[in-house]
């Protein structure tokens, strides 16, 4: 049996897939719909200027300037966003439980 | 209701802090037990040098060198061992499906 960390880390690996398809490569509006569906969560956009974030954040996040996310650059995004989400619970001193529930949002 | 790739990774928050505690920081012996327990199926240790390869591990992970993990280093760990996983399934030319059965298993 699989651990549960290995089965979040299985879904991170399936959830690319889903969206970049057999190409193994996400174009920036499959990452836009991956971001908009899957991680609302923790990465809230907001709508005035949702399209500029996403380009900026696309930019930043293509290491390699092919104009395609792939996994290692995908995986950099969840990296960030989860050590965001580590760092501002640590900040505050709520118990374990608490700080469980607020992982999720990030402004 | 957060997606499965939210609760993915909050679950591999939580793992970290399962071993952490609050100190938010994994010792050596403590790596080496989420490793052990929670990432067999990811990470596979010959046990004849064991002790060895998990040293090696815990030094390339601490970038500070401080002796311990933080959680930045520990999501670098996730990071290394997902790509690792979607390379090598890249490689083959099997079906979705039966390449994310395989996903679980690094030699």
């Amino acid at each position: 049996m699989p651990s549960y960390l290995e089965v979040g880390m299985v879904t991170i690996i399936r959830v690319f897939h889903k969206y970049s398809g057999l190409k193994g490569k996400l174009k920036k509006a499959e990452l836009k719909d991956l971001i908009n569906n899957e991680m609302n969560h923790f990465i809230m956009v907001k709508q005035h200027n949702k399209n500029e974030t996403l380009d900026e954040l696309f930019a930043d996040l293509d290491q390699n300037g092919d104009l395609e996310i792939d996994f290692k650059e995908f995986i950099t995004l969840i990296a960030m966003v989860t050590s965001h989400a580590v760092h501002r619970n640590l900040q505050t001193k709520l118990p374990l439980q608490d700080k469980q529930k607020i992982a999720y949002f990030i402004p």
